[in-house]
């Protein structure tokens, strides 16, 4: 079980200049898995809270990349809140139940995968047994 | 060569809802590389023109993750433009020169690419010989 404290947050590097931000991931500093799957989110209303659930097996890597998130992780017994600012990351271990609270208007998290969608990965209630049958 | 009337647009799948849109990219179905690399710009004042290169090696997928980007792109013979909205993509082969216009100022342009940086991979001018030396 991978434990809460290991959460580190990751600050990636940015380019900028009066043309605008540029924030590099070279996935071998960041990622600990092959990239698969990637979705992102936009448009939030403010302080609409997102996610609710935990992977069975499934690996994020989590960017904000514009805007705030506070993601509030748990793995059922320690309860740990990051606040995501552009350009930091995280990196969700399968098991650990998250909700994401988008903060600014402006906020887009992006979440990087290794697994294709499942809809039998999902562990929305943390009363759920969180190995897979 | 890669020709220039192949570039096709792709409408990446997107699921809106109150809470805001979601946009997901699996790989297997757009992407056709191993994906070791992302960069994303941002905060790009309207009408700035970004790019301006080739890459000897380097092959992109391009994802227009919010606002408007007008991507023109030329083989030196042949010239392009495609207007990207959210949640649109295109892949861009190596050997091909582009340009983005930044269009919107939310505009998010997120890059995956199949290689780590490298700054001889940079094509900056349509005279430079394009085979890596």
């Amino acid at each position: 079980m991978p434990n809460l404290s290991d959460i580190k947050i990751d600050h990636l590097p940015k380019f900028s200049d009066a043309r605008g931000n540029l924030v590099v991931a070279e996935f071998c500093n960041y990622v600990p898995f092959p990239v698969v799957r990637l979705f992102y989110i936009h448009d939030v209303p403010i302080n609409t809270i997102r996610g609710k659930h935990a992977h069975r097996r499934c690996r994020q890597y989590m960017i904000c990349q514009t805007g705030r998130v506070i993601v509030e992780a748990t793995d059922g017994t320690q309860t740990r809140k990051i606040e995501l600012c552009s350009g930091q990351a995280v990196l969700i271990e399968c098991g650990i139940f998250t909700s994401e609270t988008y903060v600014d208007r402006d906020t887009v998290l992006l979440v990087l995968c290794d697994r294709p969608y499942d809809r039998d990965d999902y562990i929305e209630s943390i009363c759920e047994p969180k190995a897979k049958a």
